[in-house]
Formats: structure tokens, C-alpha cells, sequence
């Protein structure tokens, strides 16, 4: 079934992210944790909307627009786990008002700034580096961390709501067991600072994770609540590092074919970095921005024969390198499927999504 | 003068984008050649209106939907330089009706379609392959570029307009003697085919230019338009090459500052993918996302000190490390500049500008 369009679109198998969705949640209400799934990868309310009736209460987010989006379509339990832009506090104020509010903060600086002029409630996660060295106190920073946890107690409008972690260098892992390996170091490493204020606070939350760990392993030691995000549309770094499987992949690209050059073997497609990103990723020996995939009855299947891959994007081309075959049968005006290397990148570009059966599904705009 | 800014925000000075469309204007007259910007880098109607005042009066662009865009902003003569996508048929001869309109074709599938389906008059050029590999003919080609030719006259409405190159790979220069060498050889290879059938068509259009020989170039042999589009920002990629220096780069993101790590003299910025791509060079035996600079009294300098660079970018975090000066002075809640490794990618993404003097430009949008 190849889809109807005439530009890039962003095509989701709405079968595929419901069982995503359905997979995650059993599993992370089997472990008798907390699910906050994170929304960025996504960025809809629609398929919000399949998350609640998959019985998911609480969301995570990367931006406070992000929040505001999601809080109009009806969700009221929202973390921001990105740290506090102070110079944002009139829009945090607003959210704060209107729904419950849980930020991210790492420095005395927006603690304070949060203390003195926010007008609502909000909660509090003290960000750790859990190994990602990105943002968050190292964990062996005890003596900054308790100055903080202290600080945030002399505001009145501030509650101290736990420790957050995200362990994003899962992602230079290949192959599930070097996951396991990365999240058990990140979750020890983290462990003792968890420990020491539980016994002061035994309502803190640990909220943690990431899709590779949330996706493979089955311990998770002292966490409280699990963040996955990239999980409901998975992509092609995901397949690489042993989060899941090609068939897992739940969002594809359809470029129309504009192009052929026998001498290279290669045709460009419509569909360049303003469409994918420029996300690349090494695969079967290659630098590939994204897989072409073969059309099927019910959706399409990954092709990965070690020839056929994007080898190149500009702003509005592809360049893909097919093998003999899926050169000889690809035409000009042709629909070709592509799976991107990073989803939630491609998914933030596309703006919109179009299923299998053709609904058109809106995203967050930021315009 | 550091922008009034609370979220990442792309910062364009206006001095120095006259500066570079007057620079590249009275050059290209002076060539005596056509000049024939490509807007696919601004994608905005009101940085259009400052190539108007320099007298430009057609332009390029990448996509029909910025062909509608600018249509509507009032030009009437514009070439897609972007392969003919058969699925878009309707847009093209809604296109077709209103401008003076010029596409790009390389194979018979596309003229074909034009020819059966146009109801309105299209030029058309044949692209070249120019060594970039990426579309085009081989001038080797003269076969099939024989074929196209002829094929072209037997439909009436189309017209052959000429042939258009564009030699990409000056993007992998390094200084203006490679870009010119590259430049030369380019040009070379395309020459025969342009003399051949000038001499059937003396009218035809020989449509070249990319920014790096349109930047430093000054000779052009059998070239009758030039098409080049970043240099009215240029970016950190074009000075890296030798197109222009840091000085003359006339965007830059504005970044709030959320996180300190004196352990790694680095800082968290709110700007991360979604916002510059993830496009990255090498600079300074480091690769870079972005160079950090320092904001005066009328713009801003770039930092080249060998020490600071955006190391990383996750979807909405970049990691900034800085000179042990540079992190002393900088503070949460700052805002830091950073001129964007490739300025036409940024700009996509932000989808809208803030001029120094705190003036709100907008630019097209595809929602």
C-alpha cells in the first residue's frame, strides 16, 4: 500500500505506535513504577490521546511551549525536564496556575529566582549526570546537592520533589547487553545520593530513564518513575543500538522519486535535511541518514540488505544508493519510503503526520 | 547590546545582510551576468524586499511551496532549482499561470508529464551534473542530452531555457585557492556541452553558482546567471571554507543559559537541534556545532579562540565549552550568542527572525 502524497510526508503505522505504547506500559506498570512518558519525541495531542486510553495519567516534555500545548489538550500533570530557563518565568508562572508542575533544577541561581517570583506551587527535581555529562550534578557532588535540596525548603511556593536522571549515553551502545552494562554503571553510580536523602525524604521520587534502558532492562534499581520518549515511534538509531527491531519502527518517510543516475546507482528523492535532519548514523559499514523500505499490503518493511541506503541529504534532496535490483524497480514519480535515523528530530521538522489509512494527524507548531 | 531574548531566537543583523546582498550584487553586475539569488537560505519575504531595493528582480528558490510563498510576495519571475517532481503537477500549473516560471529537468519521465499535463507555458532547464554528484546529467552525456533537448520542442508548452549547474563540492574546500580550483574544473567539465548547443541556441541560458565561487571567483566563462543563496548570511561553514570571514556572518541564535559545570568549563544552552540542525564542521581540530561570540555595542564578534565551541547538541540542549575566561563571566540566565555552523538549515527551523534592534522578520511556514 504506497501512500498518497505529493511532497514529503511523515507516515506513522498507528497499529505499530499503539503497540509501542501498549508494550511500554505493561511493562513499566509490571515493574511497579510510575510511567511519565516523555512527549517530545511525538510532539501530538493526538497521539497523547492514545497514551491516555492506554491509561497514562502524567507526561514529560522538553520545553515549557511544549507544556502549554499539551496542557490545553487536557493534560495536568506535566514535567518540564529540561533546567529552569529563569527568563522564562512568566510562561512558567502561567503553566504553574493551571496545571500541576514539576521543573528541573541544578543551580542555586534558578532556585532562587523560582522562589521569589513564582506565584503557584511547583515541584522540584534536583537533575543528576547519570553518566550523559550533559546536564545535572555529578553524584559525587554531595555537599552541592544539599545545598540545593536546603534551598529550595525556604520557599514557600517550592517543594522538593526528588532526583532526576537521564542516562543518554545508552545511546552510544550497541547491542543490548552494552545497554545493560551503561545502565546499571548509571544507575550505581547514582544509587548512594538516592539512598542518603530517602531516609530525610521517603516521598522523593527517583525518575529515570531512557528508551534503550527502558526498551532492554528489567532492573531498575531504587527508581521510582520511568521516562522513556523515543520508544512510541523508535527509528533506525534505536534498531542499531538494540532497542528494537527494524519491524519496531513505527514512523517512515514517503519522498516522491525525482531522479535516477544508473552510473552511481543511486536516485534522489524529495526529502532532504529540512525534512529528516541531518542525523546520520553508522550502519552495516556506511553513513546512512536513513533507510528505504518496501511498500507492503499493511505498511512497510525496513530494507537492510547492505547496499541500499541514504547516503547524502541536502536541504530539500536525498541521495540513496540502492542495490541493482531496487535501482532497476524504482521509477521516476515513484512514492519511496524512507525510516529516519532520529524520529523525534524528523517528527519536530514534519509538523504533521499521515497515517497508513491516509488521516491526517496534527503536531505541536510553534508558529 | 545583548537581544531582549526568553527562548532561543535567531538574531539577524540587517547592516550586514545589505552589506552581503549589495557586496554580491555589484559583483555579479560587474561580471555583466544575471543575477538570480536563491532564496532558499532566508526563505522571507522582507529580507526579499532588500534584494528588490538592490535592484534584483528574479530569483531562485528550492520548493514550489516557497515558489507559491514568494509568488505571493509579489515576484513574477522564479526558477525551482530543485528536479521536477511529477506528483506536483497541479501546484506547478497553478504556479505556471500566475509567474514567469522555470524548472529543472534530467529525464524524459519529467518532460513527458510537463508536456501532456501543463496547461501554461514552463521553461526548462536541463541540469548538468557539475561534479557534485548529486543530480544532473554528465556533460560526458551528450546522448541523452541530445535527447531531452529535442524531446523538450516536441511539446509546446514547454521551452528549452538552457542548461543550470551547481558545483556543490566547493563545500568541501578548504581556502579560496581550492574553492577557485574546484570552481575551474567544474566549470571545464560543463563547457563543451554549453558550447554545442549554443551554437543551435544562442539563447540559451547557462544558469551556474554556488556561494563559495560566487563569493570568491572572478572569472566565469560561458556563465549567463549566477544562482548563489547563503552568502546573505553567510554561516561558520563558509568562513571555514574561505567564502567569507567570521566577521561577515549576519545571523547568529540567541541562546538562554541554564546550566554551569565548572568540571568541564562547560555550559548548557536552551538551543539544541531543533533549533540550529545538527549540521556540524570541522574548525579548530575540534568539531563544532556553532562558535560562541561576544555581543558589542553594535552586533556581535564571533569567538575563534581555539578553546570555545558548541561540542554537542541534543534536541533542545547545546553543550557550549568555553575558554576558563569566557566560563568565569558567563552566568545562568545570560544570553549567549552563536553564529550557526549552516545559517540556511537555522533558519528553516526558527522560522522567523529578530533584527538587533528588536524588529520581529517573519519568513515562510510550511503549517
Amino acid at each position: 500500500m504506497i501512500p498518497t502524497i505529493s511532497v514529503p510526508t511523515l507516515i506513522l503505522d498507528e497499529q505499530k505506535v499503539r503497540g509501542n505504547i501498549a508494550r511500554m506500559t505493561q511493562k513499566v506498570r509490571g515493574l511497579g513504577l510510575a510511567f511519565r512518558p516523555h512527549f517530545k519525541t511525538h510532539q501530538s495531542a493526538a497521539v497523547g490521546e492514545w497514551f491516555r486510553e492506554a491509561g497514562v495519567d502524567r507526561i514529560t516534555v522538553s520545553s515549557l511551549r511544549m507544556a502549554t500545548y499539551f496542557a490545553k489538550a487536557g493534560w495536568t500533570d506535566i514535567t518540564n525536564a529540561f533546567p529552569v530557563n529563569i527568563l522564562e518565568m512568566s510562561r512558567i508562572n502561567e503553566l504553574a496556575g493551571s496545571v500541576k508542575l514539576k521543573l528541573i533544577v541544578e543551580n542555586t541561581e534558578a532556585i532562587e529566582a523560582l522562589g521569589q517570583q513564582l506565584d503557584h506551587p511547583v515541584g522540584l527535581f534536583i537533575k543528576l549526570n547519570a553518566g550523559n555529562n550533559r546536564t545535572g550534578l555529578l553524584p559525587t557532588n554531595m555537599e552541592e546537592i544539599t545545598t540545593l535540596v536546603r534551598l529550595i525548603k525556604n520557599f514557600d511556593k517550592l517543594s522538593f520533589a526528588g532526583f532526576l536522571g537521564h542516562a543518554g549515553q545508552t545511546y552510544r551502545a550497541r547491542g543490548k547487553e552494552e545497554i545493560i552494562n551503561i545502565h546499571q554503571a548509571s544507575l550505581r553510580s547514582l544509587q548512594p545520593v538516592i539512598d542518603h536523602f530517602r531516609a530525610d525524604y521517603p516521598d522523593l521520587i527517583f525518575s529515570y530513564g531512557d528508551t534503550p534502558s527502558g526498551s532492554t532492562a528489567t532492573n531498575f534499581p531504587g527508581v521510582d518513575e520511568l521516562r522513556p520518549g523515543n520508544f512510541v515511534f523508535y527509528d533506525l538509531t534505536q534498531a542499531t543500538i538494540g532497542s528494537c527491531t527494524l519491524d519496531d519502527i513505527a514512523v517512515a518517510m514517503a519522498c516522491p522519486v525525482v531522479s535516477k543516475h544508473p552510473d552511481r546507482q543511486e536516485v534522489v528523492v524529495y526529502g532532504g535535511g529540512v525534512h529528516f535532519s541531518k542525523d546520520r548514523l553508522e550502519r552495516n559499514g556506511k553513513t546512512t541518514y536513513g533507510q528505504p523500505v518496501k511498500w507492503t499490503d499493511d505498511g512497510w518493511e525496513v530494507i537492510d540488505d547492505g547496499q541500499s541506503y541514504v547516503r547524502k541529504l541536502s536541504q530539500e534532496h536525498g541521495v540513496v544508493r540502492l542495490s541493482p535490483e531496487l535501482f532497476r524497480d524504482t521509477n521516476i514519480g515513484d512514492v519511496m519510503g524512507i525510516v529516519p535515523v532520529h524520529s523525534c528530530m524528523t517528527a519536530d521538522l514534519m509538523k504533521a503526520y499521515q497515517t497508513l489509512e491516509g488521516t491526517a494527524v496534527s503536531m505541536l507548531t510553534y508558529v
